[in-house]
């Protein structure tokens, strides 16, 4: 909790198949990208349609999709694309986003796909900052 | 994460509807609930398939269904039934479990449905106590 994580950091995560149904992992507190517990919730996402912009003055956000799969755009403070990447059921992973970067996600799925956030702080409305969609240019490709 | 917590607490949880998904809450640290961040995970459950028996030494769960229906059985120690429930999309709550209570879990919904287990504790085999479905009657009623 102590550490200053600046860096977006991807990790595939793993899936246990089993008979009756299977396991997925999320976070645990022993690893790296862990940075405190906040608040876990869902955003869910429907079929092409895009969520976008938003950042956070302070919360480290852990992004997981277990339902479906969901592109995310990140934007630096100079508006340069950090990353454009796909996670979701094709590539499960979980993406640990630091505070200040600009995020926008397309629901990629044909039925609505959930994204899992575990994140460091509780809600809070005045360390979130929106735009509109035409702020920055969501790469759909 | 000082408080000794010994019963079952279920909580209906917050849903908001809006243009381009939904966004539901999960648990919060600041909520009574909450006994620490051990571990996040999903397990599945196929249609009309069940999981059980089990039941955690050590770990209190927090379990939530974003996606689908699911009934669970709770038991404890005398194998006396405690709680027979269903949670998911109809009724989207949360259900706090502390350790020693045996457990199992079925499939409602015509697809895989999905639940959210924040736990206290990382994953541990040795605090896991498993019996085969024969052990307790699992009621579907």
């Amino acid at each position: 909790m102590s550490i200053k994580k600046t860096e977006i950091i991807i990790k595939p995560l793993k899936k246990f198949n089993l008979e009756e149904g299977d396991v997925l992992h999320a976070l645990k507190s022993s690893e790296k990208e862990f940075n405190g517990f906040g608040e876990a919730y869902f955003s869910t996402i429907k079929t092409q349609k895009i969520k976008a912009w938003k950042r956070h003055l302070k919360m480290t956000m852990n992004l997981i999709v277990p339902v479906g799969n969901v592109q995310f755009n990140f934007y630096d403070d100079q508006k340069d694309i950090l990353i454009n990447t796909t996670i979701g059921e094709k590539n499960y992973s979980r993406i640990t986003v630091p505070p200040m970067i600009w995020f926008g996600f397309k629901g990629l799925s044909s039925s609505t796909s959930y994204i899992l956030n575990i994140s460091d702080i509780n809600h809070d409305p005045h360390e979130v900052e929106r735009q509109p969609l035409s702020f920055l240019n969501f790469l759909s490709k």
